[in-house]
């Protein structure tokens, strides 16, 4: 049975899927799932991630538990496992972890008999807001193949570059980079261009945030603006249809002109309420993965109880 | 549309319908409103205005999604505007907003497209409890006009004096003010008498809250409840219908004598209590005034596409 | 009319019918107290005992006023009291209070107008806890008496070593203390053993969690796992059915090898997962006992009335 770690885990189709069906809760369809209980484990500061979750979550009937990690036995050094043990046997069907490590899902993927979705892990993955990047581009363009699209920023910190890269290029689209020196990550197979070029030829900006919490030393952001940001002038070069998107928060006037937030082609806000729609099509494949399994299991016992039964005549 | 930023906004005919909505709901009455969404955004700690919100929020059938902010995006310098922008975008009904900054409502004001509810504004504003103190004089004594109202304490650090004092002017009561030194504030227009002669002479004596953590240097409380505060030998100067009111937290021993916090003419818990169904009164006239103008601009919409097509017969 | 504050208070036969309740629980069984408000205020960390409270409530259908006391006016200094009455002043119909002080019940007793259940007070009570321990070993053995039970470990500091020991004794069972230098307390009339004779002899080791943040210096651990702890060693020598339970959180490798936290002896897990059941038991038992006492009340006054009126004839 498996988590959802990270979108390499699922195909094109599977992708595809997950989409339609956030669009159909976008148009008012929703499962319930009613006694069930989803708990939240965030060890990072989040605010869209957790209250989208919350929304998905009551959205599909789900109860909530709030776990709130400053005011539990974490504090006491209890482990991330025996957290989330501790959580599923009090009786959650779901986990939501964030964490700072970059790999904390592999000391769980085994031991834990609930289905776990990643918040966010370290600096390398953040699926489920790679999943609603794709709704808002599918919503816009109807289809991925040949879309340019150019990932702006601190490439090197962002887990949303990570995830995004290489999806969209499976998803048919052209990738690019872009990225104030230093902020580069060369290890990825995706080629680098101007902010110049990437408001003049793609039909997606994406920006990315610069992770102040994340950096050694601060960052001068005096010129950060106009020298890699999104201006104004940068934005009238903009092909017609271009869109820009944020995964927020922003910090305005650094890699965004403030008034550009809420411009025309700003998607950013429309990304926020994807969210809610993306998480609960992830939740709801995730439940039904662990309960269609468990169906299958009971019906290829049965499937086998009647083959037996026939050869018994 | 406006939000419930003061009750300055609000004229003595809308303040009543209010006070009797919130005596309705306190008799039982309830509307529902299962299918919204409240987020409650407190920037400085509370339990009373929080928690009541929240009472009042399943008391009216809303769904709450709990905003912690320690462990937001706020951590990261996400600013209010931005926060409560997503809240909206992830599908949120209704903010209650505390915020230390006293104008903190300027920068939302036209940019959020739901209602915002002002839980409290640095130290100019706290509407709500300024409602609530309404109601409770109301139900005691069944009218505004003539009834001698003492506010004492430190009226300098109060938002509570403040909302307080023009509104209960407007609906009749006679308003004194009553302050130990550096505690005034001379800008308003109401005049101070003694503590002895609040005790003696009003038919409420509301108590304010030092504000310890608004101080400068420690305010030095030894002395304080024998020369300002209303000890046990002043409250037996008090007219016989008099009550007493603190919004709390109560400093004990400070502003009043910890013996008298729930004696027999206190409403203080009343006060709380009462907290509830004020909440509840506001939050439904936001609702329906939201909900109320969307309703005339479908209807606009309607009797205008009818008037065309009238017209193109 | 009682607050559930201790063990103590409760009779045998008390204790087995909330035993019974919680099992029937567990088969599914649920009462609903669907327009009730639980409040929960923990004034210290817990995963297990507020997220199992919190489970437990919404699994009886109560509506749950999480209360953060990091955001509340805990910090303007507020005393438990006046946060308390606060909570039953806006409406809550039950407290689940964990407080540092020992005794901090003895404050709220008479003052607060609806149940208490102590959800851990200082290092002296904690029994939920205590009752959940029981109700692992009741499901596993049937019974109470003559089972040895082995209290092995911080018992200074421990509240479920003060707890549990008394009235294990007044079930039935053989209980025996099990300390390393340091961590004994004499004043318990309970024989002590080693840890070596505890796995030899008894039919449950009850492991503790040395509480690191109660010991003024920090304890080396280095060799207290080989020394006092449960080694892989130690589980082999344990009687076939014997049981390994802790209240968790572990300290991995020092009370008890981290591979046996999971092993097929450990009921670890499974007292998390009968806290819910348990708690739902208490909460409900308390629940009914302050209603019928109201009923009660006014039955005995509609029979007075009958009496007088017959009186009066």
């Amino acid at each position: 049975m498996r988590h959802f770690e990270s979108l390499h885990q699922f195909s094109v189709k599977e992708i595809m899927e997950m989409l339609d069906l956030a669009n159909h809760f976008k148009r008012g369809g929703a499962p319930s799932f009613k006694d069930s209980y989803a708990a939240n484990l965030f060890y990072e500061p989040s605010t869209r991630t957790k209250n989208s979750f919350m929304m998905a979550q009551h959205k599909l009937g789900m109860n909530v538990l709030e776990f709130d990690v400053d005011t539990s036995s974490v504090k006491k050094g209890e482990t991330l496992y025996d957290t989330a043990k501790t959580m599923e046997a009090i009786g959650a069907d779901l986990l939501i972890i964030r964490h700072p490590d970059d790999h904390w899902a592999d000391g769980l993927r085994n031991g834990i008999g609930i289905p776990l979705i990643n918040g966010g892990a370290g600096k390398v993955e953040h699926p489920t807001q790679g999943l609603l990047d794709l709704l808002t581009i599918y919503q816009e363009f109807g289809h991925f193949q040949d879309l340019k699209i150019a990932i702006c920023g601190d490439i090197a910190h962002s887990r949303v570059a990570h995830s995004n890269a290489e999806v969209l290029q499976r998803m048919g689209a052209e990738v690019y980079m872009c990225a104030a020196p230093g902020f580069e990550d060369l290890s990825l197979p995706i080629p680098y261009i101007t902010i110049d070029e990437a408001v003049n030829d793609c039909d997606v900006v994406m920006l990315l945030r610069i992770q102040h919490e994340r950096h050694e030393s601060h960052w001068q952001t005096s010129s950060y603006l106009e020298d890699y940001g999104l201006t104004k002038a940068r934005e009238k070069q903009m092909k017609k249809q271009a869109i820009i998107m944020h995964p927020a928060p922003i910090n305005r006037d650094v890699e965004i002109d403030t008034e550009l937030v809420e411009c025309q082609r700003s998607r950013i806000f429309k990304q926020m309420e994807n969210g809610v729609y993306t998480r609960m099509a992830i939740i709801t494949k995730m439940m039904e993965e662990w309960r269609i399994s468990h169906a299958t299991a009971f019906e290829e016992h049965e499937a086998n109880s009647a083959h037996r039964a026939i050869a018994s005549l």
